[in-house]
């Protein structure tokens, strides 16, 4: 199976405290990275966790709080000065890229890479697209304009039976027909089913990223049936109030988004500063759904197991 | 004796690394801390090291390089959610007011506490003066505008012997100015001179940050004689032609600005990312100045004694 892999960079909330790092995380697709959020220290703990600087293609801001962003101009000034090659490209609503635009302009007037803002809206919209996967924003419901990200991957080819093809004499050329589907017709009409010559695809692995928000009915349609969601959970449910007027979410509510939308299963993460101990808000969660599990710096979750 | 303390919450230079941070330190003045530079994680390094954000009153920017300056979005968002009052003062260049400005107006738009931009020029200037100090700004030797800031404490009063004045019956209203230096002339017009009712006052100490720069004559005049002096090494003296190209010094320059200037002590920082070890470089550096040590994060100075 290929590589569709989590890690979490920083799963703290807004007040920075020595237990978490403010959001980021990065979405390993097949060996491309891509990072969502970008709170300060993203550049070193990117080091920490041995990622390549180099295989980051993709950086997707989801609301323009200075605890999912201010890593970014540091970040990119490494980058920068580790001669990074090729295109980023930024995904970013218009004042973030006024905003650290602006900055790159004045910080790192020669780089040696290509930063390509892509502004993007609050509406539901694809925002990525390429062989691999389709990257959807949709909106949250927050102070602020934000929006989460869902990754989906495209649809895999289909598997080659080596054996199958050999006794069919099937030739080179019509191999990757085979791969998407089709039947294979012998040069004496014969029709050999596809499925007598190939196995089913890989199955197509799916994460949606949703923070910060308050628990929201379009966020749970927006997240529907992924595999893996992260959602934030600010706090417990004892303090739903304050949770609800900062346009937070508890883990409960996290916990009710992920049933009600069927995913597979749940991590939540963007912890308040009051909490030494998150254990509360993992157990507060699985009593609405079982299959969550906490968020920490330095995890790694293949997104294919549980 | 009274507080005159130097924290190194950052001593690595531009590309960032998992040994040092960017560079960021806290000198703290009878417990009034002020910042000098204030590299990505400033904030976090802070808590690390308990140093008390409310007690934070200045920021003094030595130029406008990345690692110099982009722990400020996130240590200003940190000081408004912790509900920080009074005035924070910033000694930046005009472009520094500019860009940092901006972020501020865009990230943090409700400030409990005010924040006083004080623009400075690279000539030398006071660019801070209260009853405890006096910060003088002095041009360096790099690549963009730089300077490097001296801290001298303002004399102090004298110590009063309590057995003496009890003696010789000096009124309250006296002491003030027994303390600043005067004789004590009696009801019957007797002068008792001011050296048998006090003893002299506490030392006052100085520090210097020269840091990016080339060795420079400049330099060497503007540090003259202080007691700690903090003077970039980024180079051992084998890469001295890449660290002057640069703009950069060697462990030996450092060293031998110390000597010129006829500094008490010697610190180096700002090494680059290739050293695992930066023995090396405090052996050149004691060849020429014996006073010499390594910064280290963490590293906290009682510049009172060595």
């Amino acid at each position: 199976m290929t590589r569709f892999e989590l890690n979490i960079l920083g799963c703290g909330s807004a007040t920075s405290t020595l237990r978490h790092l403010p959001s980021c995380q990065v979405l390993n697709v097949r060996d491309h990275l891509m990072m969502i959020d970008c709170g300060e220290g993203a550049q070193l703990e990117m080091r920490r966790q041995r990622l390549k600087f180099s295989r980051l293609t993709h950086i997707f801001l989801s609301h323009l709080h200075g605890d999912h962003c201010f890593g970014l101009p540091g970040l990119l000034s490494t980058l920068a000065l580790l001669g990074k090659s090729g295109t980023l490209t930024i995904h970013t609503f218009a004042d973030g890229k006024e905003q650290f635009g602006r900055m790159l302009d004045y910080f790192c007037r020669e780089m040696p890479f290509t930063v390509e803002w892509d502004v993007i809206g609050t509406r539901t919209a694809i925002v990525h697209e390429d062989n691999a996967i389709k990257v959807t924003a949709f909106p949250l419901r927050h102070r602020v304009p934000a929006v989460g990200f869902r990754f989906d991957e495209k649809p895999k080819l289909r598997h080659i039976k080596p054996e199958a093809v050999q006794r069919w004499q099937v030739p080179h050329h019509a191999m990757n027909s085979l791969r998407q589907g089709s039947d294979y017709i012998t040069p004496d009409g014969h029709t050999v089913p596809n499925a007598e010559l190939t196995l089913p695809p890989d199955p197509c692995r799916s994460y949606a990223y949703a923070s910060d928000t308050m628990p929201s009915r379009r966020v749970v349609h927006a997240v529907e049936g992924v595999d893996w969601l992260y959602h934030e959970a600010t706090y417990a449910q004892d303090c739903a109030r304050q949770a609800h007027a900062r346009y937070h979410s508890t883990a409960r509510d996290a916990a009710t988004v992920a049933r009600d939308a069927g995913v597979g299963q749940l991590i939540i993460g963007h912890f308040s500063n009051r909490y030494d101990d998150e254990t509360p808000l993992l157990r507060e969660a699985q009593e609405v759904f079982p299959a969550t599990r906490l968020a920490a710096e330095g995890l790694v979750v293949d997104l294919n197991h549980d």
